[in-house]
Order: C-alpha cells, then structure tokens, then sequence
C-alpha cells in the first residue's frame, strides 16, 4: 500500500503502546453506539463520550459497541482501560494502515479488517480499517468513520430476524465480518465492469490513454488482494477455532465467508489475468498499427513512384524522343500514369493491403 | 467467473440461511426425480412438487431424487425440512456461482461440482451448478436444468448392469461424479479442436481476429480451471474419507476419479501452453510482417530512386549534354534506368529479399 | 497429451471396469512371454493365448508374465481372473493414455509408466504405455506393441548375470523401471542434438521456420514432462515403501532410479531453458534486422535524395543559372551528386551504417 | 548483494572461526557504551577498550554494552572471551556481509541484522550488519560504526519511559529489533518517493535515462528483498520462541514487529509490481513512439508527393500540353497542389493522424 | 546439464553396479594420498596403486584417502572391497555426471559435489565431481584430477593449526565442504566481474554479440544453480543429522557452510535477475535504435522534399512563370529550398529530433 508507506516513520523509537493515530481524520467527531441484548430485550444507547455509556460486561446476552471516529486518543485509551484492552491492540486500531490480521489475546481476539470503497470517476480504491475485538460476551468495532455499513445487522437486532439475537457474541461477529466480505463484493463488481468497458474500448481502438488505465486498474487490484489474501488467513485462522471463542454451530456460518473470501480472491485473479491479456493485445495493436503505416507508406510511395518516374522521362531534354509531338502524348503520358497506379491498387487491393485487415 | 459477479451483492447484510435464488433461471418448471432401490427392486417416481412423492427415507436400499430448476425456493425449502438440511447447505444450493466444494455435516456430505457446456460457434463455455447431497441411505442431486446427462445412470439402475443396485448410496455418489468429469472431456476435446484449427491458421496466415480468438480461448480455459482446481481437491478429501460415507472399495474407484480430474487439469495446462506458444508465434509473426513490408518498401524505393535520379539528370538544362542530340539517347537513358533497376533485382533477388523468406 | 484427448469421450456414462481398449492398436497380435525362476533354473514359454501358458503361481522364484498387444479384451479379462486383478486395474491398463501412477492393491502393486521413442524427422515423440504388476512372486508387464526394451533383462536372467536371478520380484521390478528410466536419456539426447542444431541455426541465419521448430520441440518437451514428473513421485514413493513390496536392498537400487529421474528432469528443464532463450534470440534478430533494413532504406535514401535535389535545381527553367553555358557544367554538377554521394557514405563507413554490425 | 561477493574468497582453506574482519572499515575508530540497569537503577560507562569496563554479568537486571566499529580483531576475541561466544558468532560479527539470520547457543541466541539506509542522489541503498546477542542478563549489539539509531532507546532508559527498565534482557531486544525495522520504513518512503517520481516522468516524457532508473530501483529494491525476507524468518522463529529467551508478554510484542516486517515486505512487493509496469509502460511509449514517427514520414511523404508529382508532370517537354500558356497556369498548378494537399491535410486531421494521439 | 547428456546411455540394460566410468578422462594417471592421523601423530603416504597402502582402518584416530583420477576401475573396485563400499556407491563414483547428493549406509555416509572452475576467455564454466564417503573413523575423497584445492587442509593436518587433528572424522569432512563451498565464491566473482564487464558495455553500446554473451552467461549460471541447490539440501540434511556421524559441535559448523550455500544461492540469484534485467535493456536499446534510424529517415525526407518540389516547380513549363527572367530567381529559388530546410531544422532542433535523445 504505497500510499500508507509515508505514516509509519513518525513513531520510530517510541516505545511500543504508545497511543498516537496514524492515518487521515476521516471524521471531525468520534460517535459511539452501544447495544446491550439477549433473546427477549434490546438496550441502545448513543453517545459522544464513553462517560454517557454504561460499559459494564453483561450477566447475559451480548454487549455490541461501536465507535466512529478515532482520532481521539485519551477517549480510546479510556475504552481500553473499561475492556481490558492490550496496549498493543490500541495502537493496531489507531494506525489505520495495518494489514488485515488476528491476534489472540485470553479474554478476547482482536480482529483488524478493512472495508474498501471504489471511486469510479478517478478509478482509485480506497480503504479504510475496521478492527473488531470479540470477548465471550462483548463485541467492539472500531471505524474511521461512518458508512451505515453495519446499519442492516443493527436492523436485524432490533427486529429480531434471523438467529441474531439468540445466538452469542461470535454470531454477531460472524455477521460483521459476512458484511465486510460482501461490501468487497460491490467494490468487485465495480471494478470489474471497468474492466470491461476498458476491454471494449481496447478491442474497438486502442489508445495510450488505455494503457494508462490498464495499468491503474492493476494497481488498484493488487491493493485488493494484499487487503483479502491476509483476511482469508484471518477467516481460516477462524474456522480452525484453536482459540474457542466460537461455536461449533458458528463455524459453519464463518465457512461460508470463507468461501465467499476464496470466491472474491478467484474473481480478482480473473480479473488481473484479464488484464494481463488486455496488456498483450494493447502492445499487439501497437505493433499492428506500426505495421499498418509503414504499409500505407508503402503503398503510396508505389503508387507515385512509377508516375513521378514517368514525369522524370518526359521531362528529359532529348532531341528525339517519342511522343513529344503528338498532340495527345501529354494524355498518352498521364494515362500510363493512371494505369500503372490502377493496376498496382488493383494488386494491392487483391492482396488486401488497402482494408484495414 | 467474472460473469457471475453482478449477482453476489443483492445479499448484503440479509441473514445467512435467507433462500434467494441467485442466478439465471434456465428452465421454467420444476422437475423432480424420484429412484428407491435394492439390488432386488427399483421404484421410479416423477412429480412437479414434493406433495407428489414418497421422501420417507428407506430401511434397506438407497433413495435417490434429484431436482430440475431451483427457482421455486418454497419447494427448496420443503425439501430441506424433509432431508434434515441446513440452511446454509440450501443457501449454496440456489446460489448457482459456487465454486466447488465439500462440506461435511454429522448425518451427510455436501458436494458442489460444475457441469460444462461449449458453444463452439461464440466459443463460449457455459457452466451450471450441480450440487449433491450424499447421506448413508440417500442421494440428493440438484441442476439447474434438465441436461440428461444423468441418463445411463438411470438407465444402469433400471438394468441392473454393473454394480450400481448392490453398492450403497456411496457408489451411486461416485457414479454421478463419474459422469461429471467424464463430461469435462467432451469441452476439452472441442475447446482442443478449436484451438488446433487456431494454431494451423496462425502458422497459415496470422490475422487479428486471431488473437481475440487466442485472448478468449484462454479466458475459457482460465474459467474451466477454476472450477477444476477446486473439484480435484473435494475428489482428493473425499478419497481420504474424514468423513466415513465411502465404502472401502468405493474409495478404490474414486481414486479413478481423481486420476481423470488430474488427467484433466494438465490437459487444459497443456492447452494453455500451446495458447501461451500462439500468442509468441502471433506476436513474432507481426514482427515479421513490419519486416517484410519495410522490405518492400525499401526493394520498391531502391529500383526507382537510380531511375528518377538518371530522368533528372537528363532534364537538366545544361548547354552540352552527352546523348541528348542522339537520335537514340532516349533509349540509352532509358536502357540505363532499366539496366541499373535490372542488376539491383537481381542482388535482390540472390539475397533472397524477392522471397517472402 | 492432447493428442489423446479425442478418446477418453467414448466411454462415458458406462460402468467402471467395462473393458474397452482406449489408444490406437499398435501390433496386430498379441505375443505372451512367460519365464520361471529362481537361483537354480529357468523355464521359458512363449505363446500366443493364455491357454497355452502354465500361470499357475510358483511357491519359489519369480514368474514374469511380458504381454504384447492389447486390443484382445477378452484375454486381458481372463488374465485379469487368473492373477486377481481388480477391473479398475485392467481398466487402467485398456486405457493407453493413462499417467504415470502408482496404486496399491493388497496383493499387488499397479504401475503405470511410459516408454518414449523419438522420431528425429518429423521431431515428434511418440509414447506408449507400460503397465507392471508387481506381487510377491510374480511381475506382470503390459505393452502396446513389441520393443525389445526388457531384452537385455531376458538376457541377464537367461545368463544369469548380475543378482536378477537371486533376488525377488521386486528387484526384477527395479531392473524393468531401469531400462524404462534410461531409455528416455536416448530421448533426451535426440532432442538435445536437434536442439544444438535448431540453436546453432539460430545464431548463423535466424529464419521463421526456426520459430516453428522451437514451438514443436516446446510441446514435445512437455510431453516428457508430464510423463516423467508422476514418475518420479511414483520411484519416490516406491522409495517410501509403505507398500512392504521391496526388501530394503532393493530399494537403495531404486534409489538410484530415483535420482537419474530427477538428473532427467534437471536436464529437460536445462533443455527448456535453453528454447526460452532460443526464442528471445529469434525474436530480438527479427527486430535486429527490421533495424537493419530500415538502415538499408535510410541509406539509400540519403545517398539518392541529394543526387535528385541537384538534377532537379539544373532542371528548373531559370533565364540565368550557373553552369548552364558552362561546356562542363554537366560534368560539375555530376561531380557535385558523385561527391555528396562519397562523403556520405564516408560518414556512413565511419558509423558502421554499411556493415551488417 | 553482488558488491559484497569479492571478499568472501580471501578466507579460503582457514580453518573456521579464524577472525578476519571482512568488509570496508567505515569508522577509524572502536567504541563501547556499557549500560547496566534494572527497574530502580542505571549505570551507563563509555570506553574506548574493553579493559575500561566492567563487563562482570550481573546478578539482577540487565547488561546492554554496545560495540561500534570492528576491525579491532584482537579486541572482539577479548569481547569474545567476556562473554564466552563460540568462535563461529564471533567470525560472524566480523563478516559484515552475512544474510539476517538466528543462531541459537545454550547460552544466548545470536542474530544478524541489517540497517538500510538510501543516498536519494545516486539511488544507491547502502547497509550495514547490526550483530546482536541476547543472553538472559545481557544485551550485546555490534555495529560497524556509529549511526544514533539506537539513541532513543538510550534516552528511554534513562527517562525510564515504558517498562523497558523493569522488562528483562529480551524485551531491550525487542525494542532494538524494533528500531531496525522501523528505520526501514524511512528507506522504503524514499525509495517509493523516488519511485512515484519516476513514474510520474515517465508518464510524462518517456526517455532512455529511465529504464536505467527503473533497472536501478529494481536492483535496490531486490537487495532490500534479500534482507527482509530472511529477518521475517528470524522474527518468526523468535516468536514460535523454541528458545526460551523470550518471556510470553515480549512474544506479544515481537508478533507486533513481525507484521511490520510482513508490511513492509508486501509494501516493498507493490513498488516491485510498480516499477514492472513501470517497464510495460516504457517499452510500449518507445513501441508508440516509433510508430508516431512512422506516422509523420507518412504524411510528410503524402503531402508532397502529389504535388512533386505534378510539378513532374508540368515539367514534361510535350509539343502541346493545357495551362502551359495560359498566364495563369503556373497558379492553376500552384493551386492544385496546394489543394491536393489541404484535401489530404483535412483527411489526416479528421483521421486524427496530425494530433500527437 | 546438457553437455553431459551423452554419456548415459551407453549403459543401458546393464546390471546395476556395473563399473563403468562415465565421463572425460582428465588425468592420465591415478595418484593416492593416504594421512593416518590424531592429536598426538600424522603419518602420510602417496602412492599410484592401493597396493602400496596400509588401509587398515585405525583404532584411534582418522584416515583420509584421497583418489586423484577414476578410470582405472580395477583399482576403485579394489578399493570398494577394502572399505566395503556398496556396488552402487562405486558406480556413482564412477559416473562423474552426477548432481550433488546424499546416500546414507549403514557404516558410512557417501556425499557427491561438485567443483566449478570458470574459463573467463571463453566464458564457460566446467565442473568435476568431487565424492566424499565418510566413515566413523575414515574419510574417503574421489576427484576427476588433481586440482591443490585441498592442499590448505593437508597444509592444517601438517600444522596442528586449528582443532582438525583433534576433531573425529566429521569434522575433516565438515572443512572439505568448506573448501568446495569456499572455491564456488572464486567462480562468483569471475561470473560477476564478467557480468559487470557486460552490463557496463551494454549501458554505452548495446549489440548483438552482447546478446550471446548474456545467452551464454545464463546458461553458465543455470548449470551453477543445478549443482548447487541439490548441494543444500545435501549439507541441510547433514545438519539435521539423522544419521549420527556429525558429532553436536560439528553440526554448528556444518550450520555456517550452510549459510554460506545459500549466500552463494542468492548471489546466484541477484545475477541472473540482473541478467534478465541486461535483457530488457538490450531489447529496449534494439527498439530505440530503430525509432532513431526511423527518425533520421523523417529527418532526411522532410529536408529534402520541400526541396526537391520547389526544383520541380521552377522546371516547369509555363510560359509564364515569376522568377524565372530574374536575374537573381535561381538565387531566390535556392535561398527559398535553403530556408525551408533551416526552418525546418530549427524545428527538429527544438523539438530533440537532431539529439541522440
């Protein structure tokens, strides 16, 4: 991730766990929604600080909070004290350049992910994290900022569709994460239709400008794939459950995102082998249309050149020579200009180098 | 499977399990296929809805349905409440882009494999889903449409030939996949066919419309690997038999199976390596040909330029001039151009730069 | 091996273990050697049916059984009851375009291995398939047509050189997989020479056909490397023993076939090496000499470009010119093009433009 | 590293753990720092000889002596003697050109490291081996020559800053493993830097001084490979921590260094991508360029061969020929080329042949 | 190794264990160098044949037999029953074309390698085997011919320098591997310096010759990179030592050739990819030159065409026609092609087509 490359070097010899966030404010103010539910009831509270929250580990059910925003340093670090958090942990949510990755820790695991969104007029991917830490009864989200991403599972928790709500803290993670890998799917979908209409362009009238783009659209591919390829390690990591924070009946949801990660991988491999063969047939068409000018130089030259040596003969200051004093030499002259042309295109034309092949 | 990857993202954010058939619908009606048999009796069964059938599963013998058209999701439903399927297991069964693979469950196996077809005209393969749900009595087996390609098995029940009707539901299993990979050699010969017609008309006369036909080619190819990869491994997992639904001797032709698979792959390798050769001979070739038409061009220039040169200097207004008082100075100069044009062709010619080499 | 694509179709849908001869009959008749041994004596029978062989197993010593021919399915099965062989096994033996393989049956061990044979004019390999069974005291061999590969084998045993006779069947296993294995090092050095020669070419007079034969000896080399790639897992896992089949003096002699597989693979990839250079030489002296002939045409056109400008300026009807009157004036202006001529194609001598560089 | 293979062969037929110093002295000069330190005290002494310290390890706490410069051979086998260090780590330390890698000792483990560091002028990565041995009560750390890289860790134990001072020997490790990746960072940025400027250009205005540029960066960037790959395996194996040197708090903290290495390793893979499509672009702008040139001759030459052509035709020394006496006709003929060559002109410009694409 | 591939086959059908040597005879005659050592004594013997030895295994101590020239087979079979070597063991000895390997016997290890000496005139690298069988108390060393290479070590036994008299049998065999592995860095930098000599010569002017010289160059690195893989894995399974001849501290050191292999293999690695780079640039500089020479052929047509068509019009025939009775109008004609082309070459002046680029 080029781009990110520029934030690490500021923190270099200060001592691991210190709390400084790395990465752009995406949001000038840090948002705080908390979920507190079991089979029969919900609680839902909003707030700006964590003051206003009530952060005490439910007897029973799950308590789900998410925070936008997290430039807030004192108020994060306040968040780690309330949930024991690792100092580590804090700093991987504060530097929002991480790879996506799995840390186990014994009362919790700590997940960084990341959303991606595609801009189709600048044909540019960005990115932004999501880290999520998962405990027996508690689950966190960290967002830069926010996208409503997670609204349709707050939907599904306040009307109590699906298994949600009866099921615990790993269901609910389970379903961030299902989220996460299908939002990959739109940026897919999206690229993948560029993709397209760039092969058309190409296969129609091949520019450099194409080139350009094909080269864009590869950059941003390898972008997805260093975001997806860890993610599919993390879900894996997951499914084996060596850490037993999920159930069995859980796993078998979490082996569905994995599929769904190997399927998004295998339609990004796709794609970047088709863009390799738009490579091939760019630089083909270069060198065609090379060849097809040398070739309409050719012509041209063949077809003037017998003429332009006819004019040079007649031109000739000889005493004697035939023609000249015919009334109609001049047309006799032009008309053997013309037929030697005629017949030449009529050769060419024949060998089909006046078609554009 | 860049075609399939529109329809992913009408899901996002419903809860696992929800059915929704996602995919093209490629017949209209339903059909259902019922076989209940022994190695002493068959019974055949053929209904538009479950109503019609007898799903109890059998004490001895093997129960084999299978299901023509998926769209009717209320159907699908009812047949996952009768064979005790989880909703997952009926979620990947509608939703018709699945690459393949095995899930295990405690009472049966799940199995999601391809069935191919070529159209040698576009040069297109299409592809549908072919999912199989093998218990220790009964085998389930879901397709998009009626191909018939599922006939001599039926055919085999009917007359007990072979082994079918003695083996259990494992055997039958093995069987349908038989068929699958079976049917994967039939693509291969055609996509193979084409591509040898390709290779001897490139080595004929190279063209543009070649390399499309290259750069489809092997996106087919890509395409039939990606669903092949996959399937090898479920055939290999299988052979391991984790899961115990295979008998001893079963396994013995499963490990057939599994040799056609990898009999397969590095058939579609080897085509992807001659594709990879065309495009080299494709590309060298246009090399060629910028070479041969800047020969010409260069041949034509070389046989005129010392003629047009001889012409001007002739029709220079010099007072004194040698041969142009000669009655025959015309056709000196002219005997000249032809002569110097003359010897020229023929240095061309010993260097063989006449030939099209 | 797509030549052996087209034959695999012809058996779908039928039950596993329906003999059916898959590949081209390469002998019109089917030839059975049989010979008993052990330390002490021989005995030799040849014969054209089974019925006329004793194969009943011995109690000491070795029985090998070498078949010719293999479109006789009805003798194939009934050797299939006489050793109890598993019709998959026969199955695999029909089937001539198999894979190198391994298959471990309680009684026997199933080989599928390759012979290669080399025709330097058409610069084609041609395979064909040997199948051995290995048990505990008898060996079996299958081939398309007759050889005299295993006759130096015969030989040994007759003579009883070397330790054939004293040892097991699985040292005459060994020894049959060694001429097997050294056999393709005569391949190997046909294809290399015709490489040398194809490379040797290739410096002196680089021409399109050359581009042909490196794609031609590119497929046969990977011919080879699909044949021999399984192979070496096969000795390897010979090597392994898990089978209990070789004794372990045994298999220190397959270790040694072992690594003159691997000494062929290193060789084939040198060999592969070699023809991806070969093609970068040919494609970069296809530009060289477009090069060169863009040269040539630049050449020719400054030498004559000059030369023309002056005929025409003498040419050009001005009342007043120089040299006009001048009784030499002709011979000027020649002199002048004659120079300009010269001291171009000084400065062109100079540049090293005229050379062939 | 091709600039350090010159002096490995000096050492030829030596018996090992000869001590040689191998590689450039790049500072005149040796100098150690000694800290001794545990959570309530520190002790910090500086020297120029080893006779100048107290190097007896110590009971509680921890002893980190630094060593700066080591061409002082006789010295280092003192140091040696100290902290009995088997002749190999010492013969280590001393060839300053070894790969990152991890010995393990009973008593100490012993790493190889490498600092980077970037000359923006010349585009030249320079490096230099950092040498560290972990016992567990003391910290060894052989540079050859003074950097400041470790200042703050200095400075943090004595600010007493973090839990350095109360964590043990592996966790001051740690924290110097961690300054050492984290100055790559600063490397990477100004080689990606340089890199988005290349790229930039050469959007721009392509040229041959690029490709030089890229083949440089591309160099620079596989020798960084070639030092980050190996520590990600040292680190890796630190953490597995088969060793025992490390508590289990500081594995935590080492996983953190660990996925910076990986960062880094995937960050450096993305300019390596870059900077080969980097190349495409280049070899395709030249392709391009050739062929605009092509283009031009083209046009040129179809603008002015009509109208030599007819200035030929003119100059024709027919008895009768139309306009030659009309006052006029020099302009009609004027005219004509000059239409000729508007009409072509127009054809080009609508064709788009006289934009520069 | 292609150059070896011709020896091969001479041996087919031949029972293993056949002595045969294959390969070049490099030494007419056959030379034995016997030390019987340990801490206290050192006795030393030279002689042409093994009768003239005392091979009596000692009871304390080591003995080394070096062989200097393998074709006398009587006298290697002689000696494979004085040291009870395996028939196989004597053949591989014999076949000096073998790949580096390890073959473990009860009684003693047997190691093949590889010497590599480079001829920088030609540029080709040769080889020689090198067979080592290591015993509890005895070392065996095979060569193709006397080369001194491990006269340092004789030199070290002589001496008592270093702890080889001390040391078992291992160990002298631990600093044999050494002097191989040493002498490959000598080849490295003559490979390096030759490559460095081309990159240099290719930056200031690329032609063809260069283009065999990488050809070549790759090829000898390919053939170094086959001999010393293998020799890795040799020396990494040593390390492992699942064979009890390595004593504990002899491992450590068997761990620093180790390293040194897979420096080598790096270096190795570094070059090629810097020949593979040296392509690029070759190619890319054959493309540039073509783009200059197509310029210059613009440049001359575009000088000289506005020429050569105001010639053309003055020597038209019109009556009437301005400039023409000028005194001066032959001067003003002259003046007028003069300035076009100054014009003109002001263009191309500014726009960098004169420059070289």
């Amino acid at each position: 991730m080029p781009r990110h490359r520029k934030t690490r070097s500021r923190k270099i010899g200060l001592p691991a766990g210190t709390l400084m966030h790395i990465g752009e404010v995406k949001t000038p103010r840090t948002a705080l929604t908390l979920f507190r539910y079991d089979a029969e009831q919900l609680a839902e509270q909003s707030a700006d600080t964590l003051a206003g929250l009530d952060t005490g580990l439910p007897q029973t059910g799950v308590l789900w909070m998410n925070i936008h925003g997290l430039h807030d340093t004192a108020m994060m670090a306040e968040i780690g004290r309330a949930f024991k958090l690792h100092p580590l942990v804090l700093e991987d949510i504060l530097h929002t350049d991480q790879r996506p990755k799995l840390d186990s820790y014994p009362d919790y695991l700590f997940l960084v992910t990341r959303f991606f969104s595609y801009d189709p007029d600048t044909m540019v991917i960005s990115s932004e994290q999501v880290s999520i830490v998962l405990g027996h009864n508690f689950v966190l989200t960290f967002q830069e900022r926010p996208t409503g991403s997670f609204d349709p599972i707050r939907e599904r928790l306040r009307s109590n569709r699906g298994m949600l709500r009866t099921a615990g803290s790993d269901h609910l993670a389970y379903a961030l994460l299902d989220v996460i890998v299908d939002r990959y799917f739109i940026v897919l979908e999206q690229v993948g239709d560029d993709c397209d209409v760039l092969e058309e362009e190409l296969l129609r009238k091949p520019g450099t400008a194409m080139l350009q783009g094909i080269h864009k659209l590869k950059r941003e591919i390898m972008e997805l794939r260093r975001a997806v390829w860890p993610l599919r390690e993390v879900i894996n990591s997951l499914i084996r459950n060596d850490h037993q924070f999920f159930q069995h009946d859980t796993v078998l949801y979490l082996r569905d995102v994995y599929d769904h990660t190997v399927h998004f991988i295998e339609s990004l491999e796709a794609i970047r082998d088709l863009l390799a063969g738009m490579l091939d047939i760019y630089l083909s068409s270069i060198s065609n249309r090379v060849n097809m000018e040398v070739r309409a130089l050719t012509v041209v030259a063949m077809l003037f050149m017998p003429a332009t040596l006819i004019a040079g003969i007649f031109g000739m200051n000889f005493k004697i020579m035939p023609w000249l004093a015919d009334p109609n030499g001049f047309w006799f002259a032009l008309g053997l200009m013309a037929g030697i042309a005629s017949v030449m295109g009529l050769i060419f034309w024949r060998r089909q180098w006046l078609s554009r092949r």
